[in-house]
């Protein structure tokens, strides 16, 4: 890598970890312009991949009244403002915890990057409810693409190492 | 940016991360020395904003023989010595782990920045304490100042999505 | 620090926190290969420092059937394929989770550097073993070494804060 390539390789790495971190803030504060802003308009996402969320004792737990855990095809969108207004819609009254770490970021282009990060997540819905407590770990896999007002994630994939539950 | 100001930028991002690296990492040491030293002199502190402690069922958590819980104006402070030898004696004996994640730091002028932190803090009490364990989640938002001799913390404000408690 | 020092030096960083990225991806995903290729082909590693597992009670928890925890003069290595063989062994059927956090990362010279790094692990062992979960915390210090194809770990010493571990 030459030295202004270097350059700017290392400001674009970094615009799009304040890129993620927005994403991260809006979401657990319930900024949903905030957090649909982080997307280009053809984003897409996916979080179908098959996994079976288990009690601490890592039984499988079912999810009657919960969206069906994946794999499930309806939880791939390529209409990203759909996607957040039933976002938005699911996490009313849920307190959500989000942390995404470890981010490897590579530009693909000029104006393309591709990255992943680890992530965590924590949601507590209200009493009451079937599940009290969902507690992830797990991989984005995303791709980003610069517009003309900055970085915006184009592409989002969900991979899942562990997801408890508590009743 | 241009590119002399994109690289005077990053360098600075870096070292205000680095700087709350510092502090994450001294006050779960309990190295109060270079914990104090990463806040300039005049450097203000609130974590008095309003939220309630709940146990791992959601209903509030009395806190008898505890800080009282914000919304508390003395959780606030403007004399930063004394409030690390507060936090110092507060947490004598407790055994604290501290993150911190995805920031959005800005360069507001040559010397001066602003940044955003997702965290989370856990600490453990000694048997016998009135709460055994706290679990909490919130944002920093902090401005900092380039002194002589490098980067510090001038403004911290705390806010919290989450705290548990368990007895 | 001049101009192109900063430049370097912001290069080296970033690449050391992808390599440290790649450290815990490979470690959670099981890829073996791909995690022996963030080390030097000398790395050391030294898990070996005191500390005590405790329920969540803070009673001492014994550890039959398990490797016995440090101080144990065993969990240091200055074979680093036989120490990833021995763990890819340990490991197999445990799910783990593994967040790094906050590194302070220095060049020491042009192809080395230092690093400090905050760190929490979840290791969930499969049922009717002896321990069902570890959750710990702490700080790995590590050297870098930047080889013919990129930089890697050349030491690692793990220190912890604090370890619950669930029957």
């Amino acid at each position: 890598m030459n030295k202004i390539a270097a350059e700017a390789e290392l400001l674009a790495i970094e615009q799009i970890k304040q890129l993620k971190a927005r994403y991260f803030r809006c979401m657990d504060a319930k900024d949903w312009s905030g957090f649909l802003a982080v997307f280009t308009p053809d984003a897409t996402i996916d979080s179908s991949e098959a996994y079976t969320p288990t009690d601490l004792n890592g039984n499988p737990v079912p999810v009657d009244g919960m969206p069906s855990p994946p794999p499930n095809p309806a939880w791939r969108s390529s209409d990203i403002a759909e996607f957040v207004a039933d976002l938005a819609n699911t996490l009313t009254g849920v307190v959500t915890v989000h942390h995404g770490h470890m981010p490897e970021i590579a530009l693909t282009s000029a104006a393309t990057a591709s990255g992943i990060w680890s992530m965590e997540d924590m949601l507590r819905w209200p009493i009451g409810s079937p599940i009290r407590e969902m507690h992830g770990y797990g991989h984005y896999r995303e791709t980003y693409e610069r517009l003309a007002d900055g970085w915006r994630i184009k592409s989002l994939k969900l991979t899942r190492l562990r997801v408890d539950t508590t009743p």
